[in-house]
Order: C-alpha cells, then structure tokens, then sequence
C-alpha cells in the first residue's frame, strides 16, 4: 500500500507565504490575500513589484517571518511557477498550493509546453519532497483554523464542520462547501485537488481518516491515475470514516474533459462498482453527495446485510414520496409487527396509519413514545422521523424523549426557509442528522443503509479462488482456453478437436447433432463470420465443412449440442486504473444494449461476489424467473474467484471470459456449461470491450 | 370533454365562514383561523361553545357579514360535516373546504362509515352545486389575495409568484409551496385537492390556464380518476401554461396508500407516458419538480423536436458535472460551429475551453459578448450560463447586456446563502430564469427541453389509422386474430388452419419444415404449455401431433417457419383510467425484465408514435445494432395507429397484441412478419398483462 503524505504543512502550516499577492482583491492574487488575512499564524505576501505589506522576492518575506513558512500559495502564471517553488523550498517551504492553469490540461499548440512545464514541476516536488496541491486548482479551505487558501471570496461563509469535502476540481470544492453551508452544515476541510501532482486524493482521504474533526468524506473523482492507491484508501478511511463518492463521467465529455482535467477518464462504472466495493457510499449527483455525507458525518449504523427504515411521517403525502423512493433504492421498509403497532394503537389516534410508514398527523406530546415504539421493531434499524416544521413541532425534542435503543435516527424537515433553519439548528445542537425535503431524507437514508450494507460485505471471508499452475505464453484458441477451464473444474461441452478428416469420426462418436466450430485464434468473432454450424449430423457434416472452409481453420471443434438455458457472460479482465475485477452479465444482446453487468474487483469477499447477480436489472432472471432455472449465487462467487485469481497470478493473462455460460435448469440448484471461452494474452489484447463481442455458441 | 367547474366562490370569495373555528392555534381550528386572518375581505368565525368573537351558529354567523360568504371552511370531524355543509349552502355558500379526514380513506373497521359519509358529503355537494375542496386536506392558499385557508401555521410565509401548486396530497402542497419558498419562488395558487369529492385536479389545471398570475403548474398526482379529463386538461392548460407533473407510486405502497388516497392507484408507467403525450413535463422527484416549474414559470421554448443546450461556466468542474448530467438526460449538447468558436477566441483567453461547453474562467466585463456569441451559435436554443456567486460577479447582468436573439437563457448559481439570494433577487428582477446548484440548472433545463419537445411532437397530424369493420364478439383464436391482421395488412406467415388429418398435406404445400400449433382460444398460454412445436416436417409430423394431442385442441396452424430477426412487441390494450394505449417493446424476456416497454395514448400524432422506439433503452436493436434490423418507425407508427384504432372504434374488444413481430434484415427499410397474435374481446379479459406473456412461435 502506497505511504501518504504528511499534510500537516499544507493544511497546518505555521506560518504561509503567498507569492504573486496583490492588493486589488479582484486579482486573483488579491482575493486570496484576502482570504489568507483570517489565518491567525504569520502570513507574508510577495509581489515582485513590491505595493504595500508586499515583500519582493521569496527569501526576504521568508526572513520577515518568525516561524517557518511551511506552506507557499502560488498565485504566479504557469511559467513563473517552477523556478518560485524552487525558491520556496530553499527557505524550508514544505508544501504548495499552485493555483494556475496552463498545465498538462491544455490541448491544441500548448499541449507539449503545457505538459513539460507540469514535468517541470513536479520534479521540483519530488526533489525536495514538496506537498504540491495543484495546479490549476482554486485552493482550500481548514475553517477550523481559519485557514483560507482559496481565492474564492465567499469562502469566509464556509463554517467548520464535520464533512471533509475532497473534489478533483476546485470549482466544484467550492460549489460543495457552499452546499453545505446553504444547508446549515461546516467543513473540516475542502480541498480542489486540481491536477494533483503530487497531493492526490488517496493523500487526502488518509488525512480524512485520522483528522479527528472529519466525521465523513464527500469525495469527487473525475479521473483516477492510481486505482489501487485509491481503493486502498477508500478501505483504510472507511473502517472509521464513512465516504460518500461522485464519479463524474457516464458519458462521453469530449475534449472537454480532458482539457478540464489533463488525462483520460477510466470507466465510470467500473469506478462506481469498486469504490462501493471498497466501501464508499456512491451516489449520482452533488445533491445526494451533500445530503448523505452530512447525515453520515452525524450518525452511522454497524455493518448490516440490509437495514430496514422505520418511517415517522406527520403527512401522508411527503410519507408516500419518501417511501416510493426508499423502495425505488431497492432500501427495506419492512411491515411493523404486532407488538410495535399494539403500543403505536394505544398512542395514535384510530385514522392514522399505523404500519410503516406510521402517519402520526402532526406530533403531539406522545410522539417521543410513537418512535420508541417504531425504533423497538425488530425489523427496524434506522429511524426516520418527518413533519412539516411548524412552532407547535419541535422534532428534535421528539428524538430526544424517544429510546431508540441501538436504532440510528433522521429527521426530515419542511416548511419555510426560516422554521427548517431553527429545526436544523435544533437537531444539529442534539448530534442529530436532519435534512430538509423529502428527497434531501432518502439521500441520507440511502447513504446510511448503503454504508452499512458494503461495510457488511466487507466483513465475510475473502474467497481465494482455484489456482492454476501453466504457462501463458503463446496463442489461445478455444480449446487451449476450455482446457484451461477444465482444469478450473468449470463444466464444458464434450468435444473433440479435429481436422477436418477426422470431424466424421468425431460426430459419431458423440452420438448426436453436434456444433462444429473453427478452432483459430486468428478468428476471434467466429460467430459473426459464418465460423459456428450448429445442429451438423453425419449427413449434413459435407455441407457444413464447407461453409466453414472459406475461414482457413485448420482445426475445428466438433461439440456436443446443449440444451437451451440461462445464458450468462461471465469473465475477468484487468482494468487498466484498478487492476484484475471480474464480472457477470446475461448474455446475449440484452446485456450490451442495456449496460447491465455487475462486476468486483479480486480479491472479493463472498458477500461482495454473491451480491453481484442482485446488482444486475435483469436479476430476476437469474432467480427462477417463469420457471427458468436458479442461478447457485455461491457457486458463481467461487467461478469469478477461479477467474480473478487467474489474472492475479499470470501477468500474462489480460482477459478470460465465458459467453455464454449457459446455466441449465436442475433439481435445485442450477448446473452449468461454458459453452464458449475466450482467453486473451497480455500482448494481444483487442481493443473491443468482452462485454461486447458476440461469441456465443449458436448465435 | 368535461366542463371545469368555476372556482371563484372557493379562490376569490367575497367573505368566508370557519365552521369549527377554535381561539387555541394549537387546534386546528384555531391554526385556520389565524391563517384567513389575513385576507382583507369578511371572515366570520363559527364555533358551537361560542367564545370570544365566534358565532354559535352558520346562520347567525351568515346574518353578521355583509357580504355573501362564497366559501365555507370547515374544520369540524368528519361526521358534522354533511350537516354543516347543507347549513352552509341555506346560507348563500358557493364552495367549501374540508378539512377533517375519517372518510372513504378509512380502512379497517371504519371503512364502510368512511365510505358512507364521504357519499352523503358528496350528494349535499352535488345536491347545491358546491365546490368542495377535500375532504381530507390541509387547505389552500392564494397569496396575491392574502387568502391562506391552511391550518399549516408556516403559510404566512409563502410568497406571492407565478408557480401554481396542485398537489394530490394537502402535506405534499405545503411542502411544495415551502421548497418554492426556499428557492426564493412564489405561488400563484397552493392546493391540496385531498379526497377530490368535486374539485380536482382537472377543475384547478383549467383554473391555472386562465388565471393571469399563474406561469407555470407544477402537479403532484397519486392516483386518477379521470384519466381522459386530465389529459383533456393537461392539454387544454399546456397550450398556454406548462405544466410539470410528479406522479407518485412507482412501487407498491400497499395499504398506506389506500389509506391516505382512498382509492387504487393505476398505472405510474402509463400515467408519466400518457400525461408526458398530453405536454406535461414529468419529473422523478419534488426537488425536479420545483427547479422545473419555477424555471418554465420565467421562460420557455417554442416548439422544437429537439432544443440545443449551449452551456457557459466558469468554473470547469460544474461544468463537467452538468454537461454530464444533460447527456445523462438525452439532451442535447451539441458542439459550437466555426462562427461562434472565432467570436469566442477573440473574447477569452487562450486557456479556455471555446467548445460546449465554453469555459470562461471567472466571468469578466465581456461576458454578455460571450453570451451573444454562444446564442447565435445554430445549434444553441437555450443557453445555460453558470457561475460562484462571488460579489464581483453579475451574472444576471451579463445576460441582460447579452443578445440572446430568440433563445432562452437559465442562470446557475452556486456560492453561499447570502450571494445566492442576491443574484437569485437580481435574476428574478430581470425576469429571468435562476435555479441554485447544478442539479437544480439541469432540472431546469431538462424541464424547458422537455416541454419544447412535446409540444413539437403534439403539433404534427394525428395518424388516423386504418379503419376495420367487423363483428368482435364470440372467441379470438390465433387464426382468427391473424385473420384480422392480415385484413389490416400486416404481413403474416403462410399458414393453414387444420385438423389432424390434414396436417400432412398442409406441410407438404408449405413445402419446407412448418411451426405447428394448436388453435384453441382456451389454451391461452401455448407455448408454456407445449402447445408449440417447431421444425415439423412430414417425416417428424405423427410425432408432433403426440405432442400436442394432449392439449385436446380440434383445430391446429400449420405455418410456415419464419427466420430469425428482431422480435418486437406491438399492441393495444384499453387501460382502465386513460382508454386505449399502444405499446410497443422488444420481445422476450428483456422487455419484461427490463420493463422495457414505451406506450401512448390513442388517437397519437405521427411525431407522438414515431418517438415511442426512442424511448425504449435498447432502442439500439431497432436501429441496426450490431447488423441487426433497422425497424421503421414510420411503417411501425401506422401499425401503432391501426391497432389503437381497432380498440377506439371497437367497445368489444380488450387488447390485441402482436407477440412477436418478427422484424427481420431488407434492404434498407426492414420488413416484418406478426408470428403471433392475441386478441382478447372485453368480457374475458385474461389477469396477466400483454407484455408479460410468452406467446413466442418459437420460444
């Protein structure tokens, strides 16, 4: 696991220079002077023109200071800003904030000098072992010690807190504080990390995970340069603090993109899938993002295999909206038992409803007991308690009074800007997660349960999977790969493989219509190409020989025939940000044109691969949908282990995958035949996706 | 169409009575009665006991105001109700409140009472031709009036605005009205309509097209009674007035629904299609719903099949998010032509992103001539133009130093509280559109589009369809659904309906391997039941007929085997609340799994019909994917009309259903065989849905 850097100069510096400060606060320079001025430790500006409180060169601001200047901010141009670090450091600066842009991010004619100045950089970061953050970033923010380093001018508004916001871009560190601070909440940190040189966001989130004033992490990514590093962190810092991620990237954003952030964006939805893995809360806009780490930074449930939500509602209506989304986010509101709606009949009068949701009608003096009641459920682990805010409700105090025994608790509010201001104060006084609006409530129920249920994950046995001892080297047709299977102990077709001589043979001694196939990996879409004969007999082997002759196969396989099924895609593959994950999918085009595969990163635990088939849409068709045939969840979790330990192990190997695995129905559990595989060495890797080539049997 | 009723003895009465009116603002009562304080014509309290400034009795509280009192509040349980109702309206009253719940919402022991009170109320309604607004609501408000007939204390605060609320649910109403009073938005008009005995959402959407302070509706449904009244008004109102819609109920809300509703929900799928045909705006969530609304209440599109977003930020990061999210949403982000891309190289810095969207860096004194030059850009309709709200920013400004031309602007702000409200006050000055954060610009902006768009499509020819004549009564068996296929001209399979005995021959003047099939309308389910067998040739016929022998059928298909394409799904079915919809979905298991099924009502205009393909997630595999078939829309909208006319013109018949529509590769356009056809007339109306069933020739 990579060491992350020592923060402490960049975000507790004893004392600061700010180099490129000026006194017109509508220079960017000027602004951030501004900002720096509530730092209440030594502050000395350098403009090279000299102005007034200006020192003109670095060494003689450094002299002026009685502490050490831990920290530089960098307000220069681009080019300036290699050569001003270097003198930073010779007078024991030990970390940075570059704020220019002209970096590695431009495209067009500045991209070579852009990309060399960056180079430039960072050599000088790594030579005297520099806390860069940035470039192009617009700083950050430690409220706690007034610590400004932004050149935003709002940020004097950004309260202290209990969220630590680390967003790639500095824009949206500052639309996320701001977010926060609209709705009542502080930071203990706000970070752009901007190019991230050297101060990535893996530095970051193992600061997070040991800053005592940090009570949650909202994270935002946009590229990730070190997957594992990341993953790794994202482990550490959630074991004590939980992370709620947005990963900008679903779609395609062009030059854009790369121009905003000077390298390629990986997958989104590989990155979604593993952060959630590795315990982060992933949500899909900046809304959830504020709404479930401000919930998460006051309260937390244990690990969980799946929470259920007790709803409190004064009003039906908002009752109805929050738990038609609960619902939509696959969250359990579970039916109430009889002992919690005896005692809520005995508090409630007889309109209200009393299973879950309970509509109380607005609370009155009982409704401290009407949670206690709810909370005492067994079926219930979170509390969720939502009015109107009015003078007459006062929710908090309801919490307060109620025992809710080991339940966790939000509390909902709406109303006026002004009555949820006092309600949110109210409940933030009490140490309870409060959010206002209905959607603002199932964001940060949502986030609860979701940590506590990849918490949950986390917890099984790491499955090991099968090894496998052989070389790699060379060419892998599908025999080579269904040996390989063979030897993993996954079921495969009888076969024989033949030249065409001896493919009569081979089909009599199977004893039925068989599939004949090309053998050739120079052939990869044989399918596509006319390569598979499905349903050949003695007497239709001439005609079939030569419609697969035109390919130039000099082997061919003749197969036994299976019977229709389930089929699965099922792989493993090496992610070139985060390293070997495996996968599962329907196979067929659904699988393609809906987007619906569930794929883990290896090592998984059990509980992290048996999840995988109830993360695809299509789940119930792996589940004895209209009779088909149930899918061995801890069968396929062991399948995916064999599969990404293959690529632990062999360097050589970049892809395995078997489409379809066609699952058949059984007595009970279902039994399974890779009806075709594929194995692609390290060095001849297609630049198609396996998720999208069509290799089935008999298509 | 039904004629709205006249709401203005309910929203502008010349005086008022408060039945049940109580001193205590704690009580209901006495919450209403603080609440009409405000309104500055007569309100006259009525309260049994008497008390300070209460009248005991309707008629004597009637006797004190000089003027009539057109509405009546009550604030009485529900059993006084009917009583006091039919004293009111000996009085003069023209329209009434209620508040009390305890009517047909009640379950459990009470229901029948519930159900029998609710009855008497609604014939003293019907009996006085009063406008009852509830039972079961907290209220309404007209703030230009000073009218809050609320017992929700907050209400004072809700501000006078262009935004009319009509919320199924009184609780959804405040807290629609309060988010709107957050986001610095007023309200033309609040309603929770409550129970609906009279006034309902048709009445107040006709209120809301003619009312001159209303700009935009935003409406929260439940559930629909009158499904072809509210598209009538959804259409009528949209004509003038947008309207953004938030159908609740995508899962299974079980009893706490009945409870709060009173009656079953209907279809939330068919309801967002069918209200999104009619020109709403529909939106997944209440935070949509308010950013959509208050955006459309300041500007809006013309009609247009697909608006172009162009998108100026200056912050990159924000910028990312929100371009995302408008893919995200299928709305178009196209980029800049060579015009614009000049006129911005001469205006930003050379580090700027001059694509879409334009990065500017914090907005300087040119930012209205940046405006200028996106919005004369071609492809841009609509700009968006984001920003931190920082003191020395102005985006409001910008834009009204811009010339826009004809497009649409919307302003994005984020920043703290205070520098959001002022740039929202100074937006809202200058009439223009401002949402807060990046979500709430793209809710906004996705909402403009969408209303562009469906109004475009409501303008093109309605497709008539073609017409059929004949009998529907008696038994729909496949041949005899193919019959009336083959009268519309949809191709099918060459076939022959046989006994036994003269399958034989049938095969042989087929002349190749036929699908043999029993014919019995009540074998419903063949292929699940092996009423299907596939490859029948004359060698494997007597084996064939043992299959199916047991089914008992007399009469049995013999087809022609078609050869493998695209299967489609394509009917018509008659819902219980909205008429005659069709529908069309790809065939198999996907569309089931996936719920992968687009619909619109009939009669549909072309454009309507030839959207529905677009709106299927694996619209891929009808436009070519992979080799595969491209369908035509045109040819598949003419299908659409003539299986939706079947159903307009005829009463007997329930639904037919195309299962699969075979759709297989030709020479540019693809043609289509219909392999399987269901027919069911109204009277044996199967349980199952049409698209849930596997009536496959081949499966």
């Amino acid at each position: 696991m990579r060491r992350p850097r020592d923060l402490t100069p960049l975000l507790d510096p004893r004392a600061v220079l700010l180099v490129g400060a000026s006194s017109d606060h509508a220079k960017l320079g000027g602004a951030m002077a501004a900002s720096l001025a509530s730092y209440d430790r030594p502050v000395a500006l350098v403009n090279a023109r000299g102005g007034e409180g200006m020192h003109t060169d670095v060494a003689a601001a450094a002299a002026a200071l009685d502490a050490t200047p831990d920290l530089a901010v960098l307000c220069v141009p681009a080019p300036a800003c290699p050569d001003v670090l270097e003198e930073c450091a010779a007078v024991g600066v030990r970390a940075a904030l570059v704020c220019a842009g002209g970096f590695a991010e431009l495209g067009g004619e500045g991209a070579e000098a852009g990309a060399a100045l960056q180079s430039r950089l960072a050599g000088v970061a790594a030579r005297h072992d520099l806390a860069v953050l940035g470039p192009n970033t617009s700083g950050f923010v430690v409220p706690a010690l007034d610590l400004r380093a932004s050149f935003v001018p709002g940020v004097a508004r950004v309260a202290d807190g209990a969220v630590a916001v680390v967003a790639a871009s500095g824009g949206l560190n500052h639309a996320l504080m701001f977010a926060l601070e609209r709705a009542g909440q502080g930071v203990s940190l706000g970070v752009g990390v901007g190019a991230g040189t050297s101060v990535d966001a893996v530095d970051l989130l193992a600061h997070a995970a040991t800053d005592p004033r940090t009570r949650a992490v909202a994270l935002h990514l946009e590229t990730v340069p070190d997957g594992v590093a990341l993953l790794d962190a994202v482990r550490t810092t959630t074991a004590t603090t939980p992370v709620v991620a947005l990963v900008v990237g679903e779609h395609d954003l062009g030059d854009f993109a790369t121009s905003h952030t000077g390298a390629l964006a990986t997958s989104w939805r590989t990155t979604r899938a593993l952060l959630e893995q590795a315990g982060a809360v992933v949500v899909d806009d900046e809304e959830q993002l504020v709404a479930a780490a401000s919930t998460l930074a006051a309260t937390r449930l244990t690990p969980h295999p799946d929470p259920g939500v007790g709803l409190v509602t004064a009003q039906a209506g908002p009752g109805l909206l929050v738990t038609d989304a609960l619902l939509g986010a696959g969250v359990r509101v579970p039916e109430l038992g009889g002992a919690a709606r005896d005692r809520l009949a005995g508090l409630l009068p007889p309109m209200t409803h009393l299973g879950n949701p309970v509509d109380t009608g607005r609370p009155g003096p009982r409704h401290g007991e009407v949670l206690t009641a709810v909370a005492a459920d067994p079926g219930v682990d979170l509390v969720a308690v939502y009015a109107l805010a009015e003078p007459v409700v006062d929710l908090p105090a309801s919490v307060a009074a109620a025992d809710l025994g080991d339940a966790a608790v939000v509390v909902g509010l709406d109303g006026s800007a002004d009555e949820v201001g006092i309600g949110r104060r109210d409940a933030a006084k009490r140490g309870l997660a409060c959010q206002v609006g209905a959607r603002g409530l199932v964001s940060g129920l949502v986030g609860l349960v979701a940590d506590a249920r990849t918490r949950h994950r986390g917890l099984d046995d790491v499955v090991a999977g099968t090894g496998w001892v052989g070389a790699t080297d060379g060419a892998w047709d599908e025999a080579r790969a269904k040996d390989l299977l063979d030897a993993l102990g996954v079921p495969t077709p009888a076969r024989a493989v033949v030249t065409e001589a001896d493919a009569r043979g081979a089909i009599r001694a199977l004893g039925g219509p068989a599939v004949l196939k090309v053998c050739d990996p120079a052939v990869a879409h044989k399918t596509d190409v006319g390569g598979v004969v499905v349903g050949v007999t003695e007497a239709t082997l001439d005609d079939a020989l030569a419609r697969v002759r035109p390919l130039g196969a000099e082997r061919l396989i003749v197969e036994e025939l299976v019977p229709d099924g389930l089929d699965l895609v099922v792989g493993a593959r090496r992610d070139p940000v985060f390293g070997p994950v495996v996968l599962v999918g329907v196979g067929g085009v659904a699988t393609e044109v809906h987007a619906d595969v569930a794929l883990a990163g290896v090592p998984a635990t059990r509980a992290q691969l048996t999840a995988l088939p109830g993360r695809l849409r299509a789940r119930a068709l792996l589940a004895g949908h209209r009779g088909g045939p149930v899918v061995d969840v801890d069968a396929l979790a062991d399948l995916l282990a064999d599969l990404g330990r293959l690529l632990l192990d062999h360097p050589g190997l970049e892809e395995v995958e078997i489409n379809p695995l066609r699952v058949t129905p059984g007595d009970g559990a279902a039994g399974w035949v890779a009806l075709d595989a594929l194995v692609v060495p390290t060095t001849t890797r297609p630049t198609t996706r396996a998720t999208t080539r069509p290799t089935d049997q008999e298509d």
